[in-house]
């Protein structure tokens, strides 16, 4: 009979040390295939240990497919394959290599002044206000936190997006047609999967790039429309067939771009000429108009249904708390409830809460008032040290009404990406106009201007540049350019 | 000239009147495309007004396209299209007869006791050291907190869940090859997204239907494959010219079936036989094998790198905390960073930290094992509760060793869907096996049994069975059975 040795096994359970002896037996070819193992009573009895032991590490055993059972006569070897595992550490060793080389590695600014990413200064977000809400959710909801959301998200959120809606754009939206999710991207994906894999996608040109890599990602046609301007240029929206233009009319990244009532019209007109034709209506720092009022939205004076609105909190909040919402027209509702609520929601319900109370109790009003006198300072400023510095002799600036960052073209011959790598040596981080065009360039002349005239223009996204930061990447752009003192 | 009262507008600025009554006449079709507006400073003159007044009205106007400038010799209304848009809350009063019917509703269970829903009962939540964890967090790491995650998430959670993978799976795994994501369901869109459109996804029948409808929701060929007594039946997988097999192998949900070792290096052959066969195996509930040693992975014992791991706090921890992850193989996870390394990760920062910290603290561990003791006393309870019953003589206990989930054959002549709403009359939401099998019922014979095997078994999913209602769930279940006492 089987035997094994019980002498060292330390604090081990006997049972799973006899498991690990038949165990290893079995991987070493020592059991082999349709092999009777002893009762577990002699067995038992033979190593001195008890019954229960024995049934234990069978039970194990057999659990993991090594043995099997046949009723009334006793356990059995199972069969095994020939090809065995081999030894995992030194494939990982050998892999990591490439992890140290760095390629996999996030690409990400190291650069002193950042003018392209979006992010929230820390002194900027409010955290003691969000701790304190998070804190009252966590202890007086506990029931609710424990309940599965909405597939639409919990409706206190819904309905205090639609309140805020109603506050800062001026639209009649119910709650009910606010569906939340994890970040814009997301919820592209499931508009695709809303409005169908043989639709074809319209964006601008220029444009995010990402919003382009996100349809072409998921399978779906997608043009490249010119934006001239007034915004997105129909003609070349009906020359290409295109289904769904997906398109930013109240400020355009990155030209700053926006898109007259009249042209509004003409794209809801559009839409309205043949059946299944829809508009997303990307309004992501709708928040951030700096002058006047903001323009209304498209879905705002749409009635025939064909416009899907997306915001997210990326801008007015902070871009890693993870909440963006959909607004569905009622029609499309009804199908993303067929077809989609399946899909539970992507947001976390403790975040839901809090927003919810976080905007229930006034907290973001009053931050996007904060915000907005907070980037219209860094934004003066940042138009004032340019103006003062020997920059202003060769640069222009436009666009600075809206959104958080605008246009500076610079005079100068040197091509945009060696631009980009000088400043990106002097510690400075910036993009470049003609960075933001894609590769179809078939439709000369019937974008905003000629290729030519893309060239030398810096998108200065200074969302996340702090006032003490202005001087220093006014000096850090002069440097950039040539210009010294 | 043009005239308007200011003789009531309130607290309104006079800008914004001014710019009202100007708008609403281009609506009104009262001032038409193309007519002159007056210069700004006879406006101002006339009107008793500032020019600057004048200004800002003419600015928004200007930026919402209502009225555009020639310079040098002033501003001109702006053509509009004939359609206008009519009142909106009209449209959404008409609507909300549809909303209050209840047609968009939430389909949730508003029986008191629940045996299909995945939840976590709030008492066995750890809010209190959760918000603990989170308040830490919120004041140590402020700037990190406002820093983009890496697209897999941030490596502190990445290298807590390796940590994990290896004390509770065994498994070896760098923190690079695990990437986070708000939930697996949109994990596996992502994996659609890296595998491609053009494969044949394969699933478990019996199975989760959310499985399949998310592949059929992407665009993607979806077969099912039968699941027999030990697991997915590989012969299906090559009849149906699968690519990707999307199982799990560790506690087949809802047979609750282990498939045995054998079977898992048959899976694997079969993945190694063609290129760009693939095995998403899915551990959903790993942490809760009641019994035993947990049974290796899947991806622990594959050396073709053909397998992506893929797991979830849903069950361990909260479904409404929105973290799963899946770990890609090497080569995998280089063509992930080279083709979708731009999307966002879609966890907050915030829970990314916290769950983190919570990780490495060891709280996780101790959740995990409490839950473990507590789930194994309400499973026993309700075991017990069932051999006391009348409900004994009518019925068998099976499968009842992992996971959060037994087996009860009930010997009864009432159909399932039946069976089913008598329990819902009876306040008692259950599942049966018949309902996770998938239209799809060629391959007769090929399964674990047939139909009429299928009937009469009840998913008894006691994840969200608190102790104190062990009785009454029992007592109920009697009751729908037609037994009284």
């Amino acid at each position: 009979m089987l035997t094994y040795s019980f002498a060292n096994t330390g604090s081990e359970p006997l049972y799973l040390h006899l498991y690990k002896c038949i165990k290893n037996d079995i991987l070493d070819g020592v059991l082999l295939s349709g092999t009777k193992l002893p009762s577990k009573r002699s067995f038992a009895k033979n190593l001195g240990i008890s019954n229960i032991t024995v049934e234990n590490a069978y039970a194990q055993l057999q659990a993991e497919g090594f043995i099997y059972s046949i009723p009334k006569k006793g356990f059995y070897i199972t069969g095994l394959p020939e090809n065995m595992p081999v030894n995992r550490r030194e494939h990982i060793n050998h892999e990591a290599g490439w992890i140290e080389a760095g390629s996999i590695m996030e690409e990400e600014s190291q650069c002193k002044i950042d003018l392209v990413s979006n992010m929230t200064p820390p002194a900027n977000f409010p955290f003691s206000i969000w701790a304190k809400l998070m804190r009252e959710i966590i202890s007086e909801k506990s029931s609710e936190l424990m309940k599965k959301s909405p597939w639409g998200g919990i409706m206190e959120l819904r309905s205090a997006i639609s309140m805020h809606l109603k506050q800062f754009r001026n639209m009649d939206i119910a709650p009910e047609q606010i569906i939340t999710g994890a970040g814009t991207e997301y919820l592209y994906t499931l508009i695709i999967q809303l409005l169908g894999y043989d639709k074809v996608y319209a964006v601008e040109n220029p444009g995010y790039k990402k919003v382009a890599q996100i349809y072409k990602s998921n399978n779906v046609a997608c043009e490249y429309i010119p934006v001239g301007s007034s915004g997105i240029v129909i003609e070349e929206l009906e020359k290409r067939n295109a289904d769904v233009a997906h398109i930013s009319p109240s400020h355009h990244y990155p030209t700053g771009i926006i898109t007259p009532v009249s042209r509004r019209y003409e794209i809801l007109a559009w839409a309205s000429r043949k059946k299944g034709r829809y508009i997303i209506e990307d309004d992501y720092d709708s928040e951030f108009r700096l002058e006047g009022k903001p323009v209304p939205t498209l879905q705002g004076i749409d009635i025939m249904e064909s416009v899907i609105y997306i915001n997210t909190f990326t801008k007015s909040l902070a871009p890693t708390i993870r909440i963006s919402y959909m607004v569905l027209p009622w029609k499309l509702l009804k199908e993303f409830h067929a077809k989609l609520s399946f899909y539970s929601c992507t947001v976390s319900n403790f975040e839901q809460y809090t927003l919810a109370r976080f905007i229930n109790n006034g907290y973001f009003e009053k931050h996007i008032n904060r915000m907005r006198n907070y980037y219209r300072n860094v934004r003066d400023s940042l138009m004032d040290e340019i103006k003062k510095s020997r920059l202003s002799d060769i640069c222009e600036i436009s666009e600075e009404g809206s959104g958080l960052h605008f246009l500076l073209k610079i005079h100068t011959e040197i091509p945009d990406n060696e631009y980009v790598e000088t400043c990106r040596q002097n510690n400075i981080n910036v993009s470049c106009l003609s960075q933001y065009y894609m590769e179809d360039n078939t439709q000369a002349g019937a974008g905003m201007d000629s290729c030519n005239n893309r060239q030398h223009i810096i998108i200065m996204n200074y969302s996340g540049i702090r006032m003490e930061d202005v001087e220093e990447t006014v000096s850090l752009l002069c440097k950039s350019s040539g210009i010294t003192d």
